[in-house]
């Protein structure tokens, strides 16, 4: 078959199995929160459900049992040892929901709205997850067979840094084994320019506590006399940067490697700051000032602070000076940087910063994930860059994402193939925000793209 | 009779009374926390209890019905045109709870443990209006009679700032006059140590708003690009002091006079630094370098956080930039310094600094209340001083007090009498923190002090 004979065959499989919303649907209303032990049982139900959903489409299935949420694989090995393996990384779970209120509709009640699905992991990364699976099942359907032995690994810990899968690495290495890893949880510059990701930024989170006296106490009597945790939380934070963005800490940019000239050639640093502010409501403003905002998204290591609380937050007022006040931080790291080395670095810092009568406490995180960057001219990366092309109809250019898949590393590591980091997700998604959604046309696209790369790496 | 005779019958009348003890716990189990919109019954409920309770005392009583919480009138003229008459002030609301998880025992289920009672407002202030309420008791079941005319407002909404009575005092003008007015919601220095407060701080509250992008966006893919609301408001608290805790807000210390020597020598400046450590487990290392612990906690200025949040506060992580952030301030203000003069001048410099990219509002709460001082040469301050040696049986000293009672320069105003702050708070009595008590020892000194502070001014 032609590749536009096989595009065009698929393309007319899924419109004859439009039923299928309905399990993408069901996938969604599992309220899969991996951060929250609420959701514990929801996992559970769904990743049996999972489970019985592809073995109905012939895959051998077992679910890895786990501290926490179990991994599911699955694998086909009828190609045969002339074939090449492919192994595709997705995952389960998914960010919390909150600020609720900010949902037009719930966020595990799915709504499909202009050509819309609304739900919290309707792109992330249950819509890419359901895409794959819809290759899968059209292949099978159209050809009785797939092109090549493919394994399926989807996690249920994803979002609060991988840290079964982590520890399953060394047990499974020989399951995971694979001529190809395709991790299927990125995206495209814009709705119509497909792009391959080449590199994604690693990740160091941490909690950050200050503590004061013994209890809470009275602004009146107490203001003046002892250090408001508060107050040095955010003088400790605030001393963390510099006016023109870049980070204080000492050692922090030690190992930061500056792209060479070839290197930015092949990647498209155009930003448009004016559609970016239309999108998110404000200009691109923020980071280090001495760097484009492509750069300051991509090729640089960031500190953020991702949450803050401490005394009294309800209505009305308090005059309260609290016994403590706590931050959570999450640094982007790059290629070289070392997480736990970037954690201790800031660490050390707050703790020798800490004002006299305060007491800092920095916690580290577990899933940790170093910087990763595949090659541009690998079979698999020109696969998936051909497949994109022919279904976009458009030439596939190359890209970065500041995001980080903390377990992409490790498993590509142990897989010991080429890597990919594939999807079609869109800034406007909403991933991790109120209102996430995912377009039906690209879940048509991801699956046709999906099914097309297997087909090539398969010839 | 004399004072030792009045003092023992009083002492012997309690003793005999030991059953309103009962009347003190159910005072406290109405949970009133005016802070909280979802108490309001509770607060309806109080105060119609305390209408009840204080009618059966033989004094006319009458609510004021408020846009808020309603205030307790009570009134007792029988003593005569050529009596004085004496306003006292009290507060039925309370502090919210929270940090619920660290309270010792449910904060309106009042326990009594080794001779105090533990409860939210077990002090501040039902503790303290209670005994104004056994003093009058007292007295009207032993003599038949008070020695003066007395007035009693009680209001409901002195911890969010008396926003009710401060609208009243216009139209009550003539219900309020009086020629000498306690405001029984202050403290003594040690529990050995009796002492009239002769000042208390000002208080302005705000709650501050830093606004960035339209929703919480994912800080892997926006991380560096936008300017996060988090950053902006640490940056921006951290610049509102310098290193030696001045605040830095241009125009703050204008009209801040130093005391001169005379005024430093009638007040007790001593501060033992051990053993407030040993109280509040920290040194007191706030506030500004260049005075003394007393000075800072009396007679400067200061500029607290009392509150933070934005963005992820659950267990786990999440990796997001949030919409907003969000603090509450509040400074407390020594005489000649104007609250709403100062709160604008603080929403002016942040609103000044907002980093580009993002957007700043300060949103200046109602109840805000200059500072005040009393005379200590006056006939009232006389009177209390001699009920508080009497009883103590030590020399009455004079004290300041770093807290706030915004209602009192107003209502001062408005009695035209003369004014004293009494009570017999306790720093370790934990007011506004968990697990408030106050001692039943206390709770008999005061009634004790409240009840002869009426037979001296009424001679």
């Amino acid at each position: 078959m032609t590749s536009d004979a096989s595009c065009k065959s698929l393309r007319s499989w899924l419109q004859q199995h439009q039923e299928l919303l309905e399990d993408y649907l069901t996938f969604l209303r599992f309220p899969t929160v991996s951060a929250e032990s609420s959701h514990k049982s929801a996992l559970l139900s769904c990743v049996d459900w999972l489970r019985h959903y592809i073995a109905q489409m012939g895959l051998e299935v077992e679910l890895w049992p786990t501290q926490g949420h179990p991994v599911l694989f699955a694998s086909y090995d009828k190609a045969g040892p002339s074939k090449p393996t492919l192994l595709i990384y997705n995952h389960y779970d998914v960010q919390p929901v909150d600020p609720l209120s900010e949902w037009h509709s719930p966020p595990f009640e799915p709504m499909v709205r202009h050509g819309c699905v609304y739900a919290r992991g309707a792109e992330d990364n249950k819509g890419q997850c359901f895409f794959v699976l819809q290759a899968i099942r059209a292949l099978m359907e159209r050809d009785g067979s797939l092109p090549l032995n493919l394994k399926l690994c989807v996690e249920g810990e994803e979002e609060v840094g991988s840290p079964s899968l982590a520890t399953l690495l060394r047990d499974k290495q020989e399951a995971l084994k694979a001529d190809y890893l395709a991790i299927v949880d990125v995206g495209i510059p814009a709705a119509d320019r497909p792009a391959i990701t080449l590199g994604l930024r690693g990740i160091v989170t941490m909690t950050v506590t200050v503590e004061g006296t013994l209890t809470d106490l009275h602004s009146g009597t107490h203001g003046g006399l002892v250090f408001n945790p508060l107050h040095a939380l955010v003088s400790l934070l605030a001393s963390l940067r510099d006016a023109a963005g870049r980070i204080t800490v000492p050692g922090f940019y030690d190992d930061v490697e500056e792209l060479t000239l070839q290197e930015k050639s092949l990647l498209t640093l155009d930003f448009d700051s004016q559609s970016y502010e239309r999108l998110v409501g404000a200009s691109p403003t923020g980071g280090e000032h001495a760097y484009s905002p492509c750069e300051r998204a991509w090729l640089r290591p960031t500190l953020e602070i991702n949450g803050l609380s401490g005394g009294y937050q309800g209505s009305g007022f308090k005059t309260v000076i609290p016994a403590k006040a706590t931050a959570k931080l999450s640094c982007r790291l790059v290629p070289h940087q070392d997480p736990l080395r970037i954690g201790r670095l800031i660490a050390d810092f707050l703790q020798k910063h800490a004002p006299e009568g305060t007491k800092v406490n920095v916690d580290i995180h577990p899933g940790v994930g170093k910087a990763i960057r595949s090659a541009p001219d690998s079979n698999l990366v020109q696969a998936f860059a051909q497949a994109y092309s022919e279904v976009f109809r458009r030439p596939c250019s190359f890209s970065l994402e500041g995001g980080s898949i903390p377990i992409a590393t490790e498993l590509a590591a142990v897989s010991g193939g080429e890597l990919v980091l594939a999807g079609l997700g869109l800034a406007e998604d909403r991933a991790h925000a109120p209102n996430e959604h995912f377009s039906l046309e690209r879940l048509e696209k991801g699956t046709l793209i999906i099914a097309r790369a297997m087909e090539l790496l398969g010839k």
